[in-house]
């Protein structure tokens, strides 16, 4: 049978060696332990960007896969280290939202405070507990160590408050809440919140632009903007051979509107 | 035995977790799968850049490796997803010429297309095959589907057209087809392609300047350009302590000249 | 038993395909190695960034781990490439000094030189030693081979003269070493050079600003700029929310000056 994975996900880059303690660490505890990188590239300190991300991977991941996210800008101070249980997966990190989204996806078990300092690495910093409390928490959890040994029952937790879709008869208000590698305007609007619109053709409108129509590929945007429903399931405004974001200016926080522009 | 390795070239970047979550996929078919990057740092949808790099990096891998490619910009679109076999090797991606540099240089044995949706990760996305196609594909392959398993042959499939290097008389006209990380300029013009000038000084001419003499490593080009032959028994030029590519306002697709210097 | 593991730092980047091809050989020399990434985001040709990076790094990984630092200006010349035996590590990398740091923290037991051409990739490049000596090199020793084999004892190896910590009555001198992802300016101060200061108030003096007192984490400077000692044991200024690097100007190289505050 194969170990539980390890993912990782972090704001700390690809220029310093951070997360390549994070592996010795690990690996040190579990020598066998099997580690995937999710993505270090979140925008320093963004907790919605790593949670959103965190959201959308973990589902394809075996069950029992362990997530690791350390996007901290409280490390160090009263915010506390916590272990979340779910049906088919654990999430460790900041009890600060960023594993809030993934978690309440799954079916949440339990959460308890990673207090037990016998999982940590001796002396703890107060600038790096990626290295000092999260990794050693995985590579201990991996090794087979209860859920229930890593501290106490934790009943209030951080949840992200997320911008909800607005209906208002036909017409639907949703923003960005995220922008791809390729500039693509990824918007909190689902399939589902748009089939009240089913049947009709799409406006959606976002900074200066209004597109007509729903495309079934990027291809298809030729040399204009498209929207598509984008693999997490989600409308997303982009631009075939050029950057959504850039040319169109939106950023992440503005508004969408979508209505019907007729049959 | 070990398993057969899976390699991941892409133009997803390093900020999303679109490659994480082509690993989740692979190791949710199966468990035990070993899995390198190559890179994810091709410009975006530029498949001759990607196609260049896993040319010169396939023939590193041990015999029947999986090389996975996915710069895909019309993905969703009428082109075919396919798997190539070789003598030493496999290659999976998009039919639009991203494998075909790598697939050619080792003996094609058969092509076919996938489409076996028994071997899709379900419901298939209109703009992420990399997630629901060729990951999957790429995973059933290394746990021991055959090839013939996964669709039809298919006879047409596409190569890149690649710049020829163009000799006249003692001249040789080839031009830039690579600029990598350090601003190197890497041309199309080979050690064979220079043994009609062998034992004697070459010149070589790009943009607007004029380097003499093959230098035997990067260090001998002190602070001035160097020519040298690349790891890769290329043609480069070269900067010691510079950018050639910043240096020089060389692009790729720029012509170089080669001749005689005298001796 | 697990095999022993095997990290890469070096200065290629995410773009190009050379980290790649470099896993590539080794797991063509051995099947099961197990190869972690520390960075390949050093600075092109950043020798001391490196070393400092790995310095840092290793004591975080498994006894016997083979660490292997590629940032090679001087590939193909003179610099001879070389294996280091500590006692609970191995360096392997170009003779430059990037090693030395990390491992003379640990007890060197022998230095040879990579001589062997057995164990080399033929033919030998003059442009990528990463790819033709010092990953075979690991992936050999990760095997088996024994230290001797690889080639002859050197006795004299290149070591980084790094910055000395002055002190002066109650004045402490450093200097910026590293600057992270992050923008933190890390300088080279330790917690023991702080001893003769200690129950007193820190004023810390960089580029045009002082700072007074130490924080106990990144999350108290608050919209300004604090002073932590971060995780490698080193005074370290920081910002939060924002860059200390642009916010101050700051730059590798710039003095530190550390004196009482008064109590």
């Amino acid at each position: 049978m194969e170990k539980r994975l390890i993912t990782l996900t972090t704001d700390f880059g690809y220029e310093d060696p951070f997360v390549g303690i994070m592996k010795g660490v690990i690996l040190s505890v579990d020598a066998g332990a099997r580690i995937v990188d999710l993505t270090h590239g979140v925008d320093p300190q963004d907790i919605r960007g790593a949670a959103l991300g965190l959201n959308y991977a973990a589902p394809f991941f075996p069950a029992g896969t362990i997530h690791v996210a350390v996007v901290d800008p409280g490390v160090g101070s009263a915010r506390r280290p916590i272990l979340i249980e779910c049906e088919e997966a654990f999430f460790i990190g900041p009890d600060n939202g960023v594993l809030s989204l993934a978690a309440e996806r799954k079916k949440v078990k339990r959460v308890v405070e990673l207090a037990n300092a016998r999982y940590y690495l001796q002396p703890v910093s107060s600038t790096f507990h990626g290295r000092d409390i999260f990794a050693p928490a995985a590579a201990h959890l991996a090794a087979g160590v209860s859920v229930d040994d890593f501290g106490p029952a934790v009943e209030c937790w951080t949840r992200l408050e997320w911008p909800k879709v607005a209906k208002n008869g036909d017409e639907i208000r949703g923003e960005v809440i995220y922008i791809d590698h390729f500039g693509n305007l990824i918007t909190n609007v689902s399939a589902r919140d748009l089939e009240a619109l089913e049947g009709q053709k799409l406006a959606v409108a976002v900074a200066d632009i209004t597109i007509e129509g729903l495309a079934q590929n990027y291809a298809n945007a030729v040399k204009d903007y498209a929207v598509v429903l984008n693999s997490w399931g989600l409308l997303e405004i982009s631009c075939f051979n050029c950057r959504a974001d850039q040319r169109s200016g939106a950023d992440i926080g503005d508004p969408v509107h979508i209505r019907s522009a007729g049959q």
